[in-house]
């Protein structure tokens, strides 16, 4: 097992180990939340693990059609009706959705009350899970409420993620890219180099992945937890991937997939702006397309003008303007401030037109 | 104008200092969240201090019973509507109910945004509106639900609380008390010299008072803001009060009220105990009679039983112990926890049976 910032435990068939679960939970009373999809696969395991019974736990439904607050009430109605308080444990079992709903009850339950995530799918292991963000969407928008809230201990189990579907596992590679492309430029040159085992799933690769994921994010994390100096850089591509997935009904497109267009739309945005060069907009599309992510919205299911309403409600926007994040190179990233007018138009309201016929044959 | 700890303000006619309200907004985009109590009587003096129209506030009901997730729920959806975002400031204008919502709701929106508070009560100046506790009441429980979370400043104009009413006075000078008998002996016996001023309302020793309240509360926070040390030294009389104020469905006492009953059973509680001798109880309750408080709950209307149960799932208690702060001296408070057993019984059912007969000739 390695341990990541004193409170991230990477390993294999960790949701097994008696000895070490009963030791992060030190006898406290625990709740475990979870979904219908990562309970099926392994909440008898956990609850037998911590020797728990089933009604110590609430199964929330699947996807993000349950990141609302009457999820949240639900988790505080089970905590109030079984007498739990300021020092039980919660423990969230899921994927991103609920690893920030259970972590967003946990810190206003009480004001506050102690928090361990096991992230299920691959995206929450390296992404969603990961730095504090909690939430839940509300009025129609993304993460509307929310607050900052560290969990005690983050146990990501990379065995768990052998069950998640092709098109999951592709989502979270949008994610590691990501990572490359904002923080690390050596990364990105590892996933390319890697391209055909990310591609073909091999799993000895996946502990580096995470390990290297997880580290890049907490770096930033500690320099600037609640999000007021250099945590935009985790951004890119969100701006644009928050307006898609409202736009379509978080249906259309997974967040990873819409993360792809996303960071295709700010590199096309950055090489309008004269940022880029052309050949970095090629290197990226082509690892997108490698490995099966879309790297165009489909323009029949998603107007640009709407995305352009969306947009301008994103919590990185501030008086009157789009705080856009943009690729400088690869593995650096820059905050671009559009004011919303003929700039923004012109950056924003055009970009779903640009074709990308040039990324071939790797595709 | 005085400055307590870099953020509090404490002066006359604050509300009416165009230049110093302008300064702290400085330039950001303000949605006031007030009550009707409070915005009748302050809300045109501020929106015109601050050059803003009427339509950029919240006006809830005033009163305990609008203290819910709804009155989030409405001022989240003023802030979506009127499209405010991270970088835009809250002001809260009102009591504690007032304060506590508003900083809730700017702690979870965004996952936080911009908050100012002016207080209006003297309850609120010199206790609830300090020191970063949010919360609102659900599933029938005092502040189930909330946050930590320290506004960028507090502005506390004294005139605002000569419009109170009497009750509401003494009710605040419960908690001034609290003080006193947790933390600051001389304060306490500053309190006996100057019990006929305070009853008598003297406006000229209100900026002491209120000084001396948030300078001891920020002493505390500064140590403990997440209520994990010693944070619960302010919570002397706190336990009961919650309770009395439960059962009695928010209605029959005010807070300060019932902090004054619950000072004395927790003093009764001590008294029991050998913690402290008859001497203490007995200047605490002549202080709390001379200024018109209640000593000892009405057994009609508050049955100990139903009391008990409130005072299990209190906040401060865990792992099935209800943890009691009793005095063991003036100025001094110790933690008590407390098996729910016979000793429980003993101490806390037959706590409303103490007869206040020897408080004698000062009320």
């Amino acid at each position: 097992m390695q341990v990541i910032d004193n409170s991230i435990y990477v390993g294999a068939n960790l949701i097994d180990d008696r000895v070490f679960l009963r030791q992060l939970a030190s006898g406290r009373k625990v709740l475990v939340v979870s979904d219908t999809n990562a309970s099926s696969l392994y909440l008898s395991v956990l609850l037998d693990s911590l020797s728990l019974s089933e009604c110590k736990s609430v199964i929330l439904p699947s996807g993000e059609a349950c990141k609302t607050f009457a999820s949240i009430e639900l988790i505080i109605a089970k905590l109030v009706h079984g007498e739990y308080d300021r020092s039980s444990l919660i423990i969230a079992l899921g994927g991103g959705v609920v690893c920030d709903l259970a972590a967003f009850a946990a810190s206003i339950f009480m004001r506050g009350t102690n928090l361990i995530l096991i992230p299920t799918t691959l995206l929450a292991q390296i992404d969603a899970g990961i730095g504090g963000k909690t939430g839940c969407n509300h009025l129609g928008i993304k993460n509307l409420l929310g607050t900052f809230y560290l969990p005690e201990a983050i146990i990501i189990d990379y065995q768990l993620t052998q069950t998640i579907s092709d098109r999951e596992y592709s989502s979270a590679l949008a994610e590691v890219i990501k990572y490359g492309v904002s923080l690390d430029a050596e990364f990105f040159a590892w996933l390319e180099d890697n391209k055909s085992a990310l591609r073909a799933r091999d799993p000895s690769i996946l502990p580096y992945i995470i390990e290297r994921c997880c580290k890049l994010k907490m770096q930033v994390v500690h320099t600037d937890l609640r999000d007021q100096k250099s945590r935009w850089k985790l951004n890119f591509g969100h701006t644009f991937a928050h307006a898609i997935e409202s736009v379509t009904n978080f249906s259309k497109y997974t967040h990873g997939e819409a993360v792809a267009i996303g960071m295709m739309m700010a590199t096309s945005a950055a090489l309008k702006l004269g940022l880029v060069n052309q050949e970095i907009m090629d290197r990226l599309g082509r690892l997108l397309v490698y490995l099966g992510l879309p790297v165009k919205v489909d323009s029949s299911v998603c107007s640009t003008s709407v995305l352009c309403d969306y947009m301008k409600r994103d919590k990185k926007s501030s008086a009157g303007r789009v705080n856009l994040v943009l690729p400088r190179a690869i593995g650096e990233v820059v905050l671009h401030s559009i004011i919303m007018d003929r700039e923004y138009e012109d950056v924003c309201l055009k970009m779903t037109d640009i074709s990308m016929v040039d990324i071939g044959d790797s595709a």
